[in-house]
């Protein structure tokens, strides 16, 4: 049971919030490559961002940013050229990326945050950009959501949106996402990111706090390839237009209901990303139970999610339970192996840390079922682990290994 | 210019030591699937075995054997079932197989270290086992390294051996290795075994250290898939043969001939095994240089060797330096990005962090004609990163990510 239900509107579902999204003409397809979200008025602000040392310039920006204020009006992010690897001249475009946007908004240019996607070492196409500027804000609106989706994507098979709704002192609460993703495993591509909006009344501290756990319940716990990019961002903006009192106690029912609303959102973009990933057919979850303390059973599920073996024994619809547990026990974190237990889907193949007998056709089918979507009607691998008696749980995501992960990532010869 | 030379006869090559290889109806196919490799007299013994929490049979019984007593007369090698996850009764069937072989062999069976390599969760034939030991011990003999080594194999491709000899005091010093790889990467398998052979007089406490140095700087910077497995075992006998003076100081010059010689037998062997990996068309070497120390410089040369990304880009001949910088940031070593060189062969491609103008077209060249071994005569592609100015320094071995990669992996439904 969730205190909140799914809404229309994505990232412009939350009160007070546009965006709006325009071919710009960076991307040499001409597709949409230019995205805004602004709020009305100041918003607290939080972000996540990449942990790479080779970073863009909108992340070395946007952490300078939120260091000095922890506030925004507005989310500028292009697509088509990732700004990464560019040096001090891909600071300086950075810089005016956003001191044209504030002029064009009227606002201080400090209160504009950055974001990148695109071929690594390419600075962004200024003069397109400067162009756009005035366009892009003459066409924010507040059903704008969708179109700044879409102008983030790159790879993406699919725009990857959604909104929820919870009531705090009887009024409306919502929160809104947007992302992309699998662009990060597209030749010189690479970029994870999301934005999101809420109109919650909440403290700068605990907004950060928020936002971190549910990255750490979603964006961080899946692993297309395990390529980590110089762009990830993930960026959140709290504007308190619901009108509900200032939520500044993380043990608060209010704080709970938000937390979980936030870490709902951003799981639910982290599996389209998942699902999403280059090649893949089908989205695969993967449960840990059992592990001394979270972080293990996190690490582990991550694991299993991201090996080759694995990834490629679903794709071969081959339930090689034996990969599964050769990846939890090289995750890096210690149980007994005489504990372990493995199912998948509802075919329970290893108890107590030995093989057990089971119908390797069904088990095969239900990999073909579910990858099928005609499983359960979700597209999704179920795979579970339980370590032992611990108390400590985690989920992860993923997606299987396929041909066309190979063939989009290595046919491009430059 | 090495101390040492190249010589025929892989793990027999040193004084004392026999070996052979049979097919004792272990694996299905009927190929050779049991090895034996024999001291003349007690050998000073060290190991080096997988970190995984799932770990095989043999893997503790060795473990065990070297912690009550670091010397050893024999290894048997099994191919087939890897004796993984098979709990109490897999380590009974390690415990008689032991008992076996010594009683043919007339030794104590404290004297017998092992390994197996094969399917996770099945246990050894020990019916064929037992019928196969006494022939297995009357075929041993002074040229049979070669029957070892390709006895241990499973999916590999080659044969893996090596031998080199020295000069000390004037007599020769022979060090010499056998391998299997690749079938870590192969459905259900899960192995990487290497076995050392030595004639020289060392003490047991340097012995094992030598090994250990040799492993971090060879088997431990090796990665086909990433997939650590439940099997991988390194184990080296040095019997003292070439009576020679017992090397104890590791600053000798003696010390240092070993230890240079060791590593050298176990990099041959390490890069034999990527460039034997699962799909792969060629060598990927990667050298890191002006890290501030060398675990830092080998922690990012084997991130950059594993990323799938930098993998499927050598696959497609594309000279793709975004991918190489990107894993480089993510490895969790600290570096300046504005520091960062990167060459692909003799093409510099980036530069105090930004990119610089190349020939794209003679770079994709150098790909192709070093995956082909057109290419300096060697099927290795070369990526040399300097971080800065640091002294740290570290190489790692991959291979390329191909389709053959995936069909080997997938197209197994059991």
């Amino acid at each position: 049971m969730t205190d909140w239900q799914e809404i229309e509107g994505g990232i412009t579902a939350p009160k007070g919030f546009l965006a709006t999204g325009m071919a710009a003409g960076l991307k040499p397809s001409g597709a949409p490559d230019l995205a805004l979200i602004v709020s009305d008025t100041e918003a607290i602000a939080a972000g996540v961002f990449t942990t790479s040392q080779v970073r863009a310039a909108c992340v070395d920006y946007c952490r300078q940013r939120l260091q000095d204020k922890a506030s925004s009006r507005a989310i500028l992010c292009n697509a088509g050229q990732a700004n990464a690897a560019t040096g001090e001249l891909g600071l300086q475009d950075a810089i005016e990326s956003a001191k044209l946007l504030a002029e064009a908004l009227n606002i201080d240019s400090d209160a504009i945050l950055l974001a990148s996607t695109g071929v690594i070492g390419q600075r962004i196409r200024m003069d397109a950009l400067r162009k756009a500027i005035p366009q892009l804000v003459n066409t924010l609106s507040e059903t704008g959501g969708q179109a700044a989706a879409k102008a983030i994507t790159t790879t993406d098979l699919v725009t990857k949106s959604i909104a929820l709704e919870t009531v705090i002192e009887d009024r409306p609460v919502r929160v809104g996402g947007i992302a992309k993703g699998s662009g990060m495993i597209h030749p010189n591509m690479a970029t994870m990111l999301a934005f999101v909006t809420c109109d919650a009344a909440v403290s700068t501290a605990l907004w950060q706090e928020m936002l971190t756990r549910a990255a750490n319940q979603s964006f961080n716990q899946i692993t297309v390839d395990g390529d980590t990019s110089t762009n990830d961002s993930l960026i959140a903006l709290a504007n308190g237009q619901s009108r509900t009192s200032a939520i500044t106690d993380m043990n608060s029912k209010e704080a709970q209901k938000l937390q979980g609303m936030l870490t709902a959102v951003c799981q639910h973009l982290a599996k389209a990303i998942a699902r999403d990933g280059e090649g893949a057919t089908c989205l695969v979850e993967v449960q840990v139970s059992g592990a001394s303390d979270d972080e293990g059973a996190r690490r582990i599920a991550k694991t299993i999610a991201g090996s080759s073996l694995v990834k490629s024994a679903i794709f071969g619809r081959d339930p090689n339970w034996g990969r599964i547990a050769a990846a939890a026990g090289r995750a890096g974190v210690s149980f007994h192996q005489e504990d372990l237990q493995i199912k998948l889907g509802d075919f329970l193949m290893m108890e107590n840390g030995q093989p057990l007998a089971f119908d390797r056709q069904a088990a095969s089918n239900y990999l073909k079922q579910a990858a099928a979507g005609t499983y359960l009607k979700e597209d999704t691998v179920l795979i579970s682990v339980c370590l032992g008696n611990g108390s400590g749980t985690g989920i992860a995501w993923g997606c299987d290994l396929s041909y066309d992960y190979v063939k989009i990532n290595a046919e491009y010869t430059t």
